[in-house]
C-alpha cells in the first residue's frame, strides 16, 4: 500500500476516519466516496461541454450554474477535508494532485469575480485529471506501471527521434514553400504554415486543408509521404522492443533457485528446472 | 472437437441427422449446408446494400422484396430446425448466436407491421454475425484462437491507454476550442465537436472537416500531431510483444511432462518445474 | 543459381550465347542486357504516363507514338529472342514471366486496330513486372526472401484479420448510414457509400469527402476512430512478430555442436559455448 | 573521444586554444561557445520564417535584414576560425560539416549580389544541419548510435520493401486513371496525379483533394486501403525486429572472455565461443 505514508495515525479518530475515507479505497466509506466523486467530476466535465453549444447554453444557461456552484461547492467542502485530514497540509496543498484539487475549484469563484472570461474553462477541464488519482487507487495499477515504464525507457531515443522530426519538418516545409509558395492560388502562404503542412503530412494525419498544387510539388509530397511511411515505424519498433522487453523482464527474473541459483524460471514453477530442487 | 457436446446422440434418428447437417461440418451434407447457408447470407447483405441505392431500390424494389421474403422464410426453417434439433432448444435460443439468429429473421416480421421504419436494416445486417460460426467450424480456428488470445492478454492495457486517451482527447478539445473558438470563421463551435476533432487529429485520420486557422492553433494541432505520432505506437507495442510472447509460448509448449502432463518448459529445462522429475 | 534449368546447353552455341545474355546476369552482356532493358521500360513507362497529360499530350503526341512504337518493336525482338533461346518455349511462354513479356508488346498492336480504346494503358503499365525479373537476378535477393518469407507465414492471421475487418466495416457502414443517411445534407447516400466511409476512417486514410455532420453520427466515428487506433496495431504486431522469430531464427540455428548436439550459438562462434569443443 | 582526431596538437597555442573553444564541448568555454551557437541558429531560423509571413515582412523588414547581416559575419568569422583552428584546412572545407558551414554563410552574400532571388532560402535553412554537430558533441549520442545503427541495418529490407511499392503506385494509379479518368468531373485529370493519389492513399495520409466518385473507383481505393492497412506494419516489423535484435545485443554484451576478450556471448554460454575457455 505505497499511498499509506500516514501509518501511525489513529485510524479511531475523526481525523482518521475521514483521511480513511477521503484517501482510502478498500474501506466501503471510501469506495463510496470515491464512486461519488468520480460521478461529480463527470457530471461537471458534462456541464462544461454542454454550456459550449449555443443551442443548449441558451436554453439551460440558469440549469448549468446552479449545477456548476452546487458541485463548486461539493468540490470546496471535499478540498477542507482533505486539508484537514492529512497530517501536514502544506505538503498536501503543494503535491501535483492538491494544486490541482484547488485549481478545480477556483475558476468558478474566480468567474465569480472577473465576468465575462473564458479562459477558466481550461482550468475546469484541469477536473479530469482528478480521476487519475481515484483510478490510481483500485484498479489499473499494474498496467499503468508497466506503460509508465517502458515509456520512461523509451523516452530518450523517442525524444532524439522527435528532435530529429521537427528538424526535418522545417527542411522540407521550407523546400515546399520555394516550390508551392510563389504559386497565387498555393495555400503555402510563409514558411510556418508550410511547417504545419509538412508535419500534418508526415504524421499522415493529412487534413487537406493545405495541399500541393504544382507536379513538383506533389512528387515532393509523394517523397516526404514514402519518407513518412518509414519513419513512423521508429517510435512503434522503439516501443515494441521496450515493453517486449520489460514484458520477458517481469514475468522470468522473479524466482532464483537456492540450489543452483538458476534465475530464470516460468511463473508457475515450484521446481528449478536445472536441479529439479523445490522451489 | 469442441463443438460436439452432443456425443450421446442417436446418430441415425432424425434429430441426430439433422444436428449433424446444421451443426457440424464434416460430412458432405454438413458442408452444403454451410455453404448454401453463406450464399443466402451473402445474398441477403447485397439485397440490404442494394435496396439503400436509390437508383436500384425505386427499379428493383420488388425482387428485392420477394427476395427477402424467401430468405427469412428459408432462415426461419433454419431457425425452427435449429430448435428442433438441439437437445435443449432454451439453452440455444438464449445463446449468443441463437439471439443472433432470431434477429437475423425478425426485422423481417416487424417490418411487416410496423411499416415505414429502416431502423430493423441495422438488424438484418447482424446476419454477418453468423458468417463467424460458419467459419469457426470450418477454418482459421487456430488463427483466431492465437489472435483472440493475444488481444485477450493485451486488453487490460489497451483500455487503461484508451482511458488514458480519452481524457487526454477531452482536455486537448477544450484547449483548442479556447484557441479557435472565438473566431468566427472556426468549424471549432463547441466542446465536444473539438474533442471529435481531437481525436481525428490523434488518430491520424485527419478528415479535414474541422481545421485549425489561427497560427496559434495551427502551432498546438502540429504539438498534438507529433505526439499523437508517439502515442500510435504504444497500442502496437503492447500487441506487438503480446503476440510475440505467445509466439514464443508456441515454442515452449513442445515438451510434456510424462509424470505430471505440464505442457509449459522453458526451452532449456532439464527437470519438470511442476513435479520435479527429469524431463 | 535457381534460374538455371538448362545446365546441359551448350554454352558456345548461338542459342546458348542467346540465352546466357538474355536470362543470365553474371556476365558482361548480360548485364549489358539488363541495364539496356530496364532503360527500355522506364522510357516506356515515363511515356505512358506523359501521354495521359493532355498538355503534353497535345504538343508531343507524335513523338509518344514514334517511341511507342520504337520500344514495342525492341520488346517483340527480345520476346522473339526468348523464344528461340529456351528449351522449351511452350512452358516459357505460358510462365507468370512469359505472359508478362506478351503484354507488354500486344496492346500497341491491338491499338492499332482497334483504334480509340484506352483500356490498352494498363496492360503496358504491367511493362513494370518485367522490373522484378531483373532485380530478382541482380540483387536484394536476400532481403526479398525474408520478407516474403515472414509474409507468407503471417499470411493466415493477417487474412483472418481482413475477413473480420471486412465484416465490421459492413455492420459499421450501416449503423452510420442509419444515423446519417436520414439528413439530406448528408453524403452517406447508400449503405456501400457508408462503408467506403468505414474503411476510409478505420484505415486513418481519413478523406473527408464523407464525414458525418450530426453529433451522433461523428460520436460514432470518433469511437470507431479510437478503435481503429487499436485495430491497426494487429497487421503490425502480427508481422512484426513474424519477421523477429525468422531474424532469431536464421543466424542462430545453424550450427549444431557434434560433441554436446548444443544448437543454439552465435553466428561467428568458433567454439561450441556448452561445451568448450571446437565447432 | 572519437572527434579528437587533433591529439599531437598544442593545447596552449592560440590554435590549440581555439581548436579546443570552437570543436570541443567539454570546457566551460566550449560549452559556451556551442550554446552561444546553437541561440545564433535558431535566430537565424526564426527570422527566415518570420520574414516569409508577409504581415510581419512588410512592418519589420529592415530588422529581418540587419539581424541577417550581423549573424551573417558571426558565422563568417566562425568559419574563417574553423578554417585557422583545424590541421588541414583543406579537408575539412571539404568535409560534410564544412560544406554546411560555407553554405550557411554563402546565400546572405549572393542575395546581396544576385538581388531578388527566393532560392537562397532553402540554402539559409540549412543552417538548422549545424545543430547536429552542436548534439553530437553534448548528448545522444548513444540514442543516436542504436538508432543509427538500426536503421542502417534495417536499409536493404526498407528499401526494397520501398521499391517494390514504387512499382505498385504506378501500377493503382494507372487503374484508377482508367476507372475515373473518363469522368469529366473527376480530378484524375492524368495517370502522374493518379500516381501522387495512390501515394497520398497508401500511406494513409489521406488529404481528399482527389478522391474517387463513381462505386468501383470507391471500391478499389478500399481495396487498396485495406491492402495498404496491411502493408504499412512491414516496414514497422522491420524496423521493431532490428531495434528489438539491437537491444538484446545490449544483453549479450555483459560477458568478457578474460583470454581473447571476446565480448558477445550467449547468455547461458559458459565457455567462450572464440577460444574454447571457459568463462
Amino acid at each position: 500500500m505505497p499511498t499509506r505514508d500516514e501509518k501511525n495515525f489513529d485510524p479511531n479518530s475523526l481525523k482518521g476516519k475521514t483521511h480513511e475515507i477521503i484517501f482510502e479505497a478498500n474501506t466501503f466509506w471510501g469506495k463510496t466516496f470515491d464512486v461519488s466523486l468520480l460521478i461529480l467530476i463527470v457530471i461537471s466535465i458534462a456541464v462544461l461541454m454542454l454550456e459550449s453549444v449555443d443551442a443548449y447554453n441558451i436554453l439551460y444557461y440558469k440549469y448549468f450554474y446552479y449545477i456548476e456552484w452546487v458541485l463548486t461547492i461539493l468540490f470546496s467542502i471535499e478540498y477542507a477535508a482533505r486539508l484537514y485530514a492529512v497530517k501536514k497540509p502544506m505538503k498536501y496543498a503543494t503535491s501535483f494532485y492538491g494544486v490541482i484539487d484547488l485549481l478545480a475549484i477556483l475558476p468558478t469563484y474566480l468567474e465569480f469575480f472577473i465576468v465575462g472570461t473564458h479562459f477558466f474553462m481550461v482550468l475546469r477541464v484541469m477536473r479530469l485529471l482528478r480521476i487519475f488519482r481515484i483510478f490510481k487507487l483500485v484498479q489499473f495499477l499494474n498496467e499503468r506501471n508497466t506503460l509508465a515504464y517502458s515509456l520512461r525507457r523509451s523516452w530518450p531515443k523517442i525524444s532524439y527521434f522527435l528532435f530529429f522530426l521537427l528538424l526535418t519538418v522545417c527542411v522540407i516545409g521550407t523546400l515546399i514553400y520555394l516550390i508551392e509558395g510563389g504559386n497565387p492560388s498555393s495555400s503555402f502562404e510563409n514558411i510556418p504554415v508550410s511547417i504545419y503542412w509538412a508535419i500534418v503530412t508526415l504524421t499522415t494525419v493529412g487534413y487537406g486543408d493545405i495541399t500541393p498544387i504544382t507536379p513538383l510539388g506533389q512528387f515532393l509530397a509523394s517523397a516526404i509521404m514514402i519518407m513518412g511511411y518509414s519513419i513512423i515505424a521508429v517510435p512503434t519498433g522503439i516501443i515494441s522492443a521496450e515493453i517486449a522487453r520489460h514484458k520477458s523482464g517481469d514475468d522470468l527474473e522473479i524466482l532464483v533457485c537456492q540450489y543452483c541459483s538458476e534465475e530464470t524460471h516460468l511463473p508457475n514453477a515450484e521446481f528449478c528446472h536445472q536441479c529439479g530442487h523445490p522451489l
